[in-house]
């Protein structure tokens, strides 16, 4: 339908011209289109924030929504750019994994295209600008209601990013901190259901080198302001943060990093 | 009616994925609704900083737009979770006194619902997260027709921020810089009818333990780059800035500091 | 048409209610508006920045959008604003010269208007805030359909930027560091044509007193990571970085430094 939302998550930043081009892209060829920004800050080139984002932000959407990702170290070499249809969300992405784990939770409800038809694209196409010669125009044609089939023909394989899913042995999961937020909270692969059963677990954790004893809480106000606290995510996994204050500066922690989380209840 | 605009002004920054789950839920009650971003920079957990961009910007809406805050330190306590209507102005805000010096201008056009109907909330609710959870799904389903008065019962008490109102003592003012822009221009809560009856009063201020004598001019290229200047802002009161620099780097002052302005006429 | 597209950019930033107000303005004339943001990141006042930036945006635009552009050193001085009409692309923007790029190439498509009917601005105006007084207003009356001519009168002289065009002797080209993107690209105004016939030339760049060697490719990734790469950037210039890496910071330069390349097919 003309009036389609196209959403936009990029690593451009919003001094850089490269976003409002797309948009005038887009906007040339579909005038109705809702254009909605996602984010522009993901970090330049970091594929694992990037798909931390989608994965926390795409299953939201309402199906339909078309969403252009351009998060592409790869631009210009032989990389593909992809189609990807899952669980009814629609994505324009570069093939470098920063889609797969959204896959994961529904992998018979996916189809997987590469982009191949030019016909849809803009042109010249320059080497290092595919968001707007080649995402910004498809998605701006799916918006107008061409079938995805004409973009290309369907692929089987596609590049996964390389994710170490966190370990239980006895009381003790090790994991990683899987995205640092603007607060500085410390968010977690550790999944709640870890600390289902108890009302209050006390835990060691270790991040790097260092120990820290943070006290279990609900939520961040719950205790004095500087406490260092755990408490589950909204994304449903294991947080480390500092009640109204930044744990990734109190601990020097980056994303990434491992984390062990020993509990006892 | 179903394309409402919906605002969003919160403290989430724009790397993390919180904005766009926000979005998403809203899309998902309600596709027609048309989401505009006013800012996702108020600084973390900054009720002062909330209060001034709420008070300078919301009243240039039309009413009728409804307008989501989620600068949220309580989340997951026992703090509320308001319905206002301020003059036709609709908000969605936590119980923290950000949203109150809006009022302060038209007591008799306000009405106060404490949110307390789930039946408008995604559930399951996550301790954390009330923005994604109560805040967007209610403002989705307002945009849809809902009557406000199904959200909650009316409350009549509510959280304030202290607010140290100017003072004048004959030619002495003292105030308080309310806030600091992008610029670095120091905004103050000294009314612009100190200086209303002198075209070019002598002045000396005083901020922190800095005396400075700043020219007093009616824009900021009325002078030498570098200069130090005194104005009216574009709120109506009292502004220090430096011509084509930035004031607040220049004189080491943060917002909250106390000024005092004693004018020579 | 009462749904026409109003984009804003500025140098506001986020964090200040400027650009919210502006919206709010727009909506309070014109309902129905769609606001898009292309930027509020244009560092402070910075006009070259800011040329750059629309020079490179607003051509993907369709006809008929109207731009506001908000860097605004001179606000309250007798500089004008100005309605601009390029090629079909509407502008509402002050007469500082950040929008005359973008009129060289269509000299002969072009209407300038000086804006002096304050029947289409707010009142009473500020001294320091055109933006929200004057061009919010005046784009939003726009967009209902009032004919630009009621606007205020034609003007047959403007600003321009001094830009110095790059200079070619034999093999040499002298240019300009012209824009440095988020990635820390170095954007040179350098045309593609100096290096077309040449599938691999070979460079001798010398940025201030650095002298440097990058290698020739065709997109960022061609390389192993931290590679000093040269290539043809989106703007269709000569664009100097390093491959993951970022090129302003390894070669410490800024926005407006010289670059001289010595081509060795």
């Amino acid at each position: 339908v003309p009036n389609s939302i196209i959403t936009l998550t990029t690593d451009f930043g919003e001094e850089s011209p490269y976003v409002a081009a797309m948009k005038g892209v887009i906007l040339g060829i579909n005038p109705a289109a809702r254009i909605l920004d996602l984010s522009h800050q993901i970090p330049p080139q970091d594929l694992r924030h990037a798909a931390f984002f989608l994965s926390n932000a795409i299953p939201w959407f309402p199906s339909e929504v078309i969403h252009v990702i351009v998060v592409d170290p790869g631009v210009g070499t032989e990389r593909a750019l992809l189609y990807v249809n899952v669980d009814g969300h629609q994505l324009l992405v570069p093939d470098n994994g920063c889609w797969t784990e959204l896959a994961c939770a529904v992998p018979d409800k996916r189809v997987v295209l590469r982009l191949a038809n030019p016909t849809f694209w803009r042109h010249p196409v320059s080497a290092t600008f595919h968001g707007r010669d080649i995402l910004a125009p498809v998605a701006a044609h799916l918006s107008l209601g061409i079938e995805p089939g004409q973009l290309g023909p369907p692929v089987q394989d596609w590049v996964r990013l390389a994710i170490s899913p966190p370990v239980c042995e006895g009381d003790v999961w090790s994991g990683e901190i899987v995205f640092i937020d603007h607060f500085g909270n410390l968010i977690t692969n550790i999944p709640r259901d870890a600390f289902q059963k108890m009302a209050s677990p006390k835990l060691l954790v270790k991040i790097g080198d260092e120990k820290v004893r943070p006290v279990w809480v609900r939520s961040y106000a719950n205790v004095p302001a500087g406490t260092l606290i755990a408490l589950i995510s909204s994304s449903d996994t294991f947080e480390v943060a500092v009640s109204m204050g930044d744990a990734a500066a109190r601990l020097g922690v980056r994303a990434g990093s491992g984390i062990r989380v020993v509990i006892e209840p």
